[in-house]
C-alpha cells in the first residue's frame, strides 16, 4: 500500500466520501445537527456563505427586472389541496399546524395543544398556491404583467433522511414567482433564470453545471417543464443545483390569476417559479474541498485572508501585531470583484499549528504568516489553500496583487473542477457497458465508482424506471445546450428504439 | 366648519386614525392582509423599507463585533416548558405542529393529518430556549466567551388582533443572543445594544426615541431586566421599537450553559437578547405620513427619486425619454450615506396627475418632472414630499446638490419629529391631571389625545395596575437619560409616596 500523507480530515474522500464530508462540515464550523430532527444550525462561517449566496444572487434578479416581497410562512390545508399533482408531490412531508396554544393538562400539569385551528396549516414546502392566491387580486389586467417577484424565505419538508445542507427538513431558499400575459413570455423568464443560476454557479461558485431539460418523471408536481442546472461532486454523483419551472396555465388555473387582456378578453395568466437553497453551500463543499477540508472560492468566501502573527515571546507581540494591523488595513483597502477584499487577524492564544490548520479546515483562500523575521524584511509568508503553494512575497507585492491572486485561485478552482467532470463523463452505447460503469467494483470501500453517462434514451418512462430499480440511476437532464451536446440522433442501448439525442444519466443526491 | 383641502388619504388623521393608517399602507403599496388570518404580504416597496432596515442595522451590529447565524424554525415542546416565567409568557399564542404529513381520509377523500409527532414542535415565537440549548454544546471554557451571534429570521406569535406591521401573528425581525462569562460585560452588551437601536431609529429612520429600563410588570419574560426603545405616533400613543434584554443566569441555567473560568471552576454564563422587527416600518409609518400618503426617510428609501417624463404627442417622447435616461444615470453616479442615489423612472401609461399621487403616496423623497420645456431650458421640476415645496431648478445644480438635499429632508423629518414629540410630553404632578390627560375629551372622533406623561411614582405595581385598568395607560420606560430626564425626586401623585425620579406613562401600541 502506498505511504499516505496524513490529512487533516478523517476519513479521506477515498475511505469514506459520505463520512468525509459530514467531517469537513464539522472541521470548518460551517453547520451542525440541531435537537430538533432533521432541522440544521447553520454556525457563522456557514451562513457567511448563504449571505454571500444571496447577495450576489439578488443583485443578479434585481438586474433582470425582479423585486422581493414576503409571503407568509402558512398555507391552508385547502390551498395546497387546489393542485392535483402539487398536493401529491408535498402531502406526504409537511410540517402540519393544528392547534393555537399550549395548555396545562389538569391531570398530568404537562402543557397540551389546545386551541385547535378550524382548518389545519401547512409549513410551507414552496409556496405557488399561497403566492398564487395573491397574485389572483394583483392581476387584473394586462397592464399589470408581468409581475417579477423573489422571495428569500425558509421552508420545510419533512425528509427521512437528512444530510447537512444537501437535505435537511428546514432550508433556506430563494423562490421567484412570475405571472405573465403569454406562454412565450413565461417560458422566456423559465430559461433567462436558468441561465443566471448557471452563471452564479460557474463565476461565484466556480462550480461547473450543465443546464438541462427534466424529464417528466423528474418534473416539479404542477410544472408543464422543469429547467435544471446539474453539478458533479468529488464522488462523482450529480447534485441538483437549482431549478426554473414553467408552470403554463395549470396554477393560474387551479389560483384563479385571470387578466383582461388588450382586446378586453378574460384569460389565465401564464407563471413561473424558481429556486436555488442552503443546499448550494452542499455542492460547493463536495465540489471543492480535499482531505484537508473546505476549501472557498473566493467570489464567496466570509474572509479572504487570515492573518496569523507569530511571535515566542511577549516583547514582539506589540510589533507584530501593529505589522498585521497595518497589513490589514492595506488589504481591506483593495476590492475584488467589487467586494472589500476581507482579512481577519487570529490572535488567539493557540499553538501556531493548530491555528494554521484551522484556517486551512475552514478553507480560507490565502493564510498570511507573520513573524519578526517577515516584518525585518518587510515580508509575508503567503499559503494559498487550493494549490497548497507557499513562499515568502515583499508585502507590497502581495498586497499589489491581491485582486489577481484571488481571480486566479477563482479559476483554477473552476478550471479543477471541470477537468473532473470532463475525466468522470462519457458516452456510453451499450447497455452492458452502462450496467458496469454504474456498478461499483466491489464491496468495500471507496466506493467511488460511475459519474455522468452521455447515453441515448427512447424518451419511455418504463425504461428510466427500470434503471432506477436496478442501479438508482436516473437521468439528470436533456442538455439543452446544443454546442456542448451536440443533438445527434441514435439508438436507445435499453430499448433499440430510436433516440433523439443523448441524455445524462447519473446517480445523484 | 374650516374648509380643508382635499387630502389624498381618506379618512385624515384627525378623523380616524387607526383608518388611516391602513390607508396610508395600502396606498403605499407597502403591505396587505394574507389570507392566512394575522399573516401579511410584504408587498415589493414594503419590502424594500425592511432591506434597507436589515442592511443598515447589520452595518452596526457587525461593527459592534457580531456575526450571523441560523438556528431551527421549530423549538421542541419540552424546551420551551424549560423556564417557568418564558412558557407563561409564550405558551398561549404559540403555532403548534402536531404531525408530519397529510393523508386521504378514507371516508371522505379530504386529507387529514397524519403521522403524528412524538413530541408537538413551536414555531419560534423568540429563540432564546433553542439557541441556548445549542450555546450549551459551544461553550465549554472562558475561552469560547463570548458569543456574539445575531439572527434574521420570522417568528410566529398567535395574536388575537393584528394591524399590518403593528401585530401580526408572523413577523420578521432579528434576534441576538449573546454570552458572557460576567454580569457586567452582559449588563454592557444589553445597553450597547439598546444605543445601537436608538441610533439607528434617530439616524436611519428619523424617529426620536427615548431609552429606558421596562418596570417588572412590563418585563421581557425571563429577563431580568428589559430596557426598551419608545417612540411617539402621531395619535401620541407610545411605540416600543426594540427591546435589549439581561438575562441573568436564568436561561444558562434552564438550558445548561456552563463554562470553567480561569481558575478551573464551572460557572453558569451570562446572556443577553435583543430585538428589532418589522414592526418599525409601521412606526416609521406612523411617525411620518401625513394626509397625503407615506413619507420615507431618504436613508431607508426604497427609492430616492421619482423621475416623470410628461409628453403630449409620441414625437416628444423619445427625446423626454433621452433626458430622463441621462438625468437617472446622472443621479445614480451620486452616493448618499454609502447608498448609490437611487432614481426610476416611470413611463406608466397613467394620466399625470394619477402617476404623481402615486409618488406622493408611497412617500418617495423627491418628485422630478420633465418635459420638453424643462429640457430647452435644462431645467427639471422637482417636488419634495417632506415639505410640499415645489421649484424649477436647473439639472446640474439639483443632481450636484442631491446628497445635501436629501440629507437636508432626513434632519427636517427628526426635528419635525421631535418637535411633535416635544408638544406632547409634559410634567404631571396630580392624579387629577394625569386622569384628564388621558381621558379622551368626548366620545366622538377624533380621539387623539394625551401623550407622554412625565409622572412621579412609587415603584408600586399595584399602581401600575391600577392605572392600566383605569386608563389602559403604562410606564412606558424609567428613562436612562438622565440629561434629558434629570433623575430628581419627588412624590408618587398617585400614592402619596416618594419617588426617586419621574417615568414615562402612556397609552401604547
Amino acid at each position: 500500500m502506498a505511504k499516505v500523507a496524513k490529512s487533516a480530515i478523517s476519513p479521506r474522500r477515498d475511505e469514506d466520501y459520505p463520512e468525509w464530508y459530514q467531517q469537513v462540515v464539522k472541521a470548518a464550523d460551517l453547520a451542525e445537527n440541531s435537537p430538533v430532527r432533521g432541522c440544521m444550525v447553520i454556525k457563522p462561517w456557514g451562513y457567511a456563505l448563504w449571505e454571500n449566496i444571496r447577495d450576489g444572487l439578488d443583485v443578479m434578479f434585481k438586474a433582470t427586472g425582479h423585486v422581493n416581497a414576503y409571503f407568509p410562512l402558512f398555507i391552508p390545508k385547502s390551498y395546497i389541496e387546489k393542485e392535483a399533482e402539487h398536493v401529491e408531490g408535498f402531502a406526504k412531508e409537511c410540517a402540519v399546524v393544528t392547534h393555537s396554544r399550549l395548555e396545562a393538562d389538569p391531570a398530568t400539569g404537562k402543557l397540551v395543544p389546545a386551541g385547535a385551528l378550524d382548518e389545519p396549516l401547512i409549513v410551507r414546502p414552496t409556496s405557488e398556491t399561497i403566492i398564487g392566491a395573491t397574485y389572483s387580486k394583483w392581476v387584473q389586467s394586462y397592464r399589470d404583467l408581468p409581475i417579477l417577484v423573489n422571495q428569500w424565505a425558509n421552508v420545510v419538508r419533512w425528509e427521512m433522511r437528512t444530510r447537512l445542507f444537501l437535505r435537511t427538513a428546514e432550508f433556506l431558499w430563494q423562490e421567484g414567482h412570475t405571472v405573465h400575459a403569454t406562454a412565450e413570455e413565461a417560458q422566456a423568464e423559465t430559461r433567462r433564470m436558468l441561465d443566471v443560476y448557471a452563471d452564479f454557479a460557474e463565476n461565484f461558485m466556480a462550480m461547473p453545471v450543465i443546464r438541462g431539460r427534466k424529464t417528466d418523471s423528474e418534473r416539479f408536481p404542477g410544472a408543464i417543464e422543469t429547467l435544471c442546472i446539474e453539478a458533479m461532486m468529488q464522488d462523482r454523483k450529480a447534485l441538483q443545483a437549482g431549478t426554473s419551472h414553467f408552470l403554463g396555465q395549470n396554477f393560474a388555473k387551479s389560483c384563479d390569476i385571470k387578466f383582461q387582456d388588450e382586446a378586453g378578453q378574460l384569460q389565465y395568466a401564464w407563471t413561473t417559479s424558481w429556486g436555488v437553497s442552503t443546499r448550494l453551500i452542499g455542492g460547493m463543499i463536495m465540489t471543492h474541498s480535499d482531505d484537508d477540508g473546505f476549501v472557498a472560492p473566493p467570489r464567496l468566501a466570509p474572509q479572504h485572508i487570515a492573518i496569523l502573527p507569530i511571535y515566542r515571546d511577549p516583547a514582539t507581540r506589540g510589533d507584530v501585531l501593529a505589522y498585521c494591523e497595518s497589513l490589514k488595513q492595506e488589504i481591506s483597502d483593495q476590492t475584488y470583484c467589487g467586494r472589500k477584499i476581507l482579512a481577519t487577524i487570529d490572535d488567539r492564544d493557540l499553538r501556531g499549528g493548530e491555528k494554521t490548520w484551522g484556517w486551512v479546515k475552514k478553507g480560507v483562500p490565502l493564510r498570511v504568516e507573520v513573524g519578526s523575521r517577515d516584518i525585518a524584511e518587510n515580508k509575508v509568508f503567503v499559503g494559498r489553500r487550493d494549490s497548497g503553494e507557499k513562499a515568502s512575497v515583499a508585502r507590497a507585492e502581495f498586497v499589489a496583487t491581491l485582486p489577481q491572486k484571488l481571480q486566479e485561485i477563482q479559476d483554477n478552482l473552476l478550471a479543477r473542477a471541470k477537468k473532473f467532470r470532463a475525466e468522470n463523463m462519457r458516452e456510453i452505447n451499450s447497455k452492458e457497458e452502462f450496467y458496469e460503469f454504474f456498478t461499483p467494483k466491489n464491496r468495500e470501500k471507496p466506493e467511488i465508482h460511475g459519474g455522468f453517462a452521455l447515453c441515448h434514451w427512447n424518451g419511455s418512462a418504463e425504461v428510466e424506471a427500470q434503471i432506477k430499480k436496478d442501479l438508482n440511476v436516473t437521468i439528470r437532464c436533456i442538455p439543452l445546450d446544443d454546442n456542448a451536446f451536440p443533438p445527434e440522433p441514435g439508438t436507445c442501448p435499453f430499448s433499440g428504439e430510436p433516440s433523439a439525442r443523448r441524455v445524462i444519466f447519473a446517480k445523484s443526491y
